[in-house]
């Protein structure tokens, strides 16, 4: 499991090392997910990345291939490993990262300097930091190193871990280099580092560096026109602490702000801990796609502006998404509320997700909401464009393998009385002595039945997240609130059962008055799922593009086992306009071109581009422009 | 005058030498534009672009500065000294351009190559062609030169050219090396040099080089994830003859369209033609932004897909629109067709003109059509966001001096029998003998009057664009369709007048329905003019993004002398609502956020960004999202 504070730490929340998903929905994704993860080995062999470390060690011969950041690769593919082991051992994938990890202990220099290409190319080592991620390198490995101890019990990596570590202690700091990693993700593997070691140097070390930039320490030296020559670019415009938005490199930031508030956990700093979810409230007000998805610009992989969100320019880098569930489950550990839990699950299922296939593993970089056809060439040729088994810049692919392995994590968390349940899958949880199996046909259903296998003989509380889409939940048949937990406190029994029901009607949403790129536009929604509309589902002849939906009666749901590895599908009412206007632009007032009723159906949003490439859209136009 | 069909040429229509803007809007803009070009030589010094010449001439010792495109930016800024030349002698400019002349001529190798930053660092000549632009930099050569020579007779630049021409004929076609430039411009450039000096082999390469595009020659070889491994990016995807659209880099493309387009005026290819003229109206219909500017994405500079034009990220490059312009003028000549002029008359207005302020010469790279904010620190730091003197890339502020020092070209054609008259400003036109003086308070009013000064004893012909947009034209009196020319044929006799009236309501515009970006959204024109909101126009405490338009009552023209050089403002009705929601996204059908009655203050586009960075829109939203 994942970022555990420590004993001491300011948390009220604390996560589970025992949950686990036996069924439903997310066992099916979570085995393709496993099967993944050998053929992610073959796709960095093929890379060149196990062959940068391979070079390094005195293992093989030849020069380094890529970028300098390939290390970080193999070492999210590691943690995706160990994670992986301890949902179900597999003796072959151990085997594997003890071989790795003795790779790449011996890449390490004596003094623990580790980055493989610049090692075998000869280069200067933190020469470059803006643009080499020799930091961001090293903090994939102290997280898959983390991972490796707590999963499986394997040391070895931890020891270069903390070898490189203690590098790093010795190099960087007050009175020693000042100069930052262009990309964050040192910070919280630091402090997780600190919380698997107990090793305070680690946490001194994160938060210098959390504190330390803002101050044009990170971004390239020197002037330079593009995004390359922006501090916001590397979040290093200004000081955390004064920062009110996040802003320029989504993944960057969102990374770094989830360092941030690792170290306002494990300081016990108040003041940090509310910066960081005034950040994260105004990305989640201003700067997050309906999908939960961030990233708005691709010129620099980018957050926009405030209520800058294209559906169709949509960046929504898959990384950028897993970084900001990393950042909700921290602040969820720190605050116990449920928006983080509804930001997790939101971001789960329709940012993270959609960035895997449901079968071959291909993984999509960015997350587009909006493509108006199948046939541009650029679909086939950018590896942003479309579904790929890996990518020239590999980031996201293990990425994913690391945080579909880790889900169990994110299940359930506990305290000295009591189980709080955050997302729905069947699964068996328990903390405290009081164990549950959860059964539900979630998401496709809105009925979660808990049963207690076992119990303490002391009072207790579940705690059930009902989400803020749950109107007219009930609990044992009684309404609950929505947007918050629902609390049962007793003394279980065995064989309890406590039934949370929460209607799933497809609902419209709209966009905030402020957001131009969606006027005039819904999105649908039905319990925690985006839909879409995707070429493939429509009757033949129909333009996506002219396609209208018509919101005065409710989307109708319907379970498809054989479509998409079965999904719900929604049908709609709409009308199918006729074409484009001969002139692009006309004078207000003209009448509404011809239009016929046209029925919509709508797929998850998660399930789309399984089926090769095809024009899809999230936000569907209402009635026209007039 | 620019792109002067040979005698042979298949047009229907001829540039005329002696067209003069004589007063009004046009002169004062000229006027600024004849102050900015002195300027320009010191920005071209300081940059070092000048210096790279000099050094490579032995004039001068040191390293060459920037990238090998600079030496086309000292190009573009002769041409706009030769076109100023030609408006109104000053004899101080013709020095400079003597002078460097003579520099160029003696960096200029003995086998004819000439690139000063790949002579000076010593590197291979055309070996990185995808990138280095040494085709591009001739091709701005040859213009200077044709402009020196039409325009003051100095043939110093015309011999350079040639030699640079040889060289390039010798050195690429068919059986020769076959790889292609990155950037066109050598295309258009090779057919101008061609119709100066009647060297048919200009003409040929011209051709190969159309014609050899789009069979990946001229896009970086290998892989290349980013958009410089996608041939689109080069208009190199498909031959010419091939493409349905301009697609990827919107210079690049509008460039090679142009030459392209000349090419088969030159060549009588009216297969050719019919495939530009289609390109063209594919772009107009799909990829042009109201205003006129192509280009939708930051990433490439690119063209977007289809209707894909975001007023917020409209990259919209002053260079693109001049392109267009460009490409319009050839569409012109070689049809006659009144829609290219209206073409020129909106990108003139709306995508050239907003790129230079009405003082100091700061230049807009980017034309956004709408900035959330004032305050973001990227409008400081990014040349993109906000005007400047100069730029790293400075491919724009040359570019616009040599185009408005061009602009007499543009206002009017003659045939044998008929003079006609496409753009209106207080100007001075003859062709085949007749003279006309040519009065109006255009852009502000569309009263035109036409005084015969001189006119031959036989009939002739004496054609008035109707834009349009001018719905209730009349010519003396009696109503003329719009969207064409008005076409009065007689014997004239000198003091003749004939009288066009185009009535200027404002008028509200919409977007096609597929138009994703710009839905719920009204854009306002008044004439040839697209408006804007800007900040300082507004009463004090009003959000730019909160601002609904009513678009029941039309809005109130207003003329200001005493705003930003004398403009008409439009006064419109409309409300404030309150500001945004608590929740980005919210189910369909809550009310509407409360509002109260405001007076919304619109000025010309071209004026804006004239007092500091400030918060702007074009597409002004109605009511709200419901």
């Amino acid at each position: 499991m994942t970022a555990v504070p420590s004993p001491a730490a300011a948390v009220v929340l604390r996560p589970l090392p025992a949950s686990q998903v036996t069924g439903g929905f997310w066992a099916r994704r979570l085995e393709a997910n496993r099967a993944a993860i050998p053929l992610g080995h073959e796709r960095l062999v093929e890379a060149g990345n196990i062959g940068n470390l391979r070079i390094a060690a005195g293992e093989a011969a030849g020069e380094a291939q890529g970028a300098s950041f390939r290390d970080s690769d193999v070492y999210k593919w590691l943690e995706a490993v160990a994670w992986e082991y301890a949902r179900s051992p597999d003796e072959a994938l151990l085997d594997r990262l003890r071989t790795l990890g003795r790779t790449i202990a011996t890449a390490q220099r004596e003094d623990g300097y580790l980055n493989s290409a610049i090692q075998v190319r000869g280069e200067e080592p933190y020469a470059r930091l803006w643009t080499s991620h020799e930091h961001y390198c090293a903090g994939h490995l102290m997280q898959a190193a983390v991972a490796a101890a707590r999963a499986t019990g394997e040391t070895e990596l931890l020891r270069v871990a903390t070898r490189l570590a203690d590098h790093l202690a010795g190099t960087f700091g007050p009175g020693l280099r000042e100069e930052l990693d262009g990309h964050p993700v040192v910070e919280m593997a630091l402090v997780e580092l600190y919380r698997q070691t107990g090793e305070r140097r680690y946490l001194d070390l994160a938060r210098h560096f959390v504190e330390a930039r803002g101050h044009g320490r990170a971004a390239k030296p020197g002037f330079d026109p593009s995004h390359y020559g922006d501090p916001a670019h590397y979040s290093d415009r200004l000081p955390v602490r004064e920062a009110e938005t996040v802003e320029g490199h989504a993944v960057r930031a969102v990374y770094f702000a989830a360092g941030a508030t690792d170290v306002a956990i494990e300081t016990g700093d108040t003041e940090l801990l509310a910066v960081m979810r005034r950040q994260y409230d105004v990305m989640r007000r201003r700067k997050q796609h309906v999908t939960g998805a961030v990233g708005a610009r691709w010129d620099g992989e980018a957050f926009g502006e405030a209520y800058e969100l294209p559906p169709d320019r949509a960046y929504a880098e898959t990384c950028a998404g897993i970084g900001a569930m990393q950042w909700a489950w921290r602040l969820l550990l720190a605050t116990g509320e449920s928006v983080y839990a509804d930001q997790i699950e939101l971001l789960l299922y329709n940012a993270v997700l959609p960035a895997v296939s449901l079968a071959e593993a291909d993984y999509f970089y960015v997350n587009t909401l909006h493509r108006r056809t199948g046939a541009r060439a650029d679909v086939q040729r950018s590896p942003a464009h479309g579904r790929r088994p890996w990518f020239n810049c590999a980031c996201c692919p293990p990425n994913v393998m690391r945080t579909l392995a880790a889900l169990p994590t994110y299940l359930a968390t506990g305290t000295q009385d009591g189980l709080q349940v955050h997302l729905y899958a069947r699964s068996a949880l328990a903390s405290g002595g009081l164990a549950v199996d959860v059964d539900t046909e979630y998401p496709w259903d809105g009925l979660v039945t808990v049963t207690v296998r076992e119990a303490p003989s002391r009072e207790m509380e579940l705690a059930l997240r009902v989400p803020d889409w749950a109107e007219g939940a009930t609990v044992d048949g009684k309404p609950v609130e929505c947007g918050g937990y629902a609390r049962v406190r007793r003394v279980f029994r065995p064989g309890d059962r406590v039934v949370l029901a929460m209607p799933m009607p497809a609902r419209f949403m709209v966009a905030d008055d402020r957001m131009d790129a969606t006027r005039g536009c819904v999105a649908v929604t039905r319990g925690p799922l985006v839909y879409a509309i995707e070429q493939p589902d429509q009757p033949s002849g129909v333009v996506l593009e002219d396609l209208r939906i018509d919101t005065a009666t409710p989307p109708r749901p319907e379970h498809r086992p054989d479509l998409l590895d079965g999904v719900t599908v929604l049908r709609a009412d709409g009308v199918l306009e006729s074409g484009p206007a001969e002139s692009p632009y006309r004078p207000l007032g003209q009448p509404a071109p011809a239009a016929r009723p046209a029925e919509l159906t709508l797929i998850p949003y998660y399930a789309w581009a399984n089926r090769g490439p095809h024009a899809m859209r999230v936000w569907i136009p209402t009635r026209r422009n007039t």
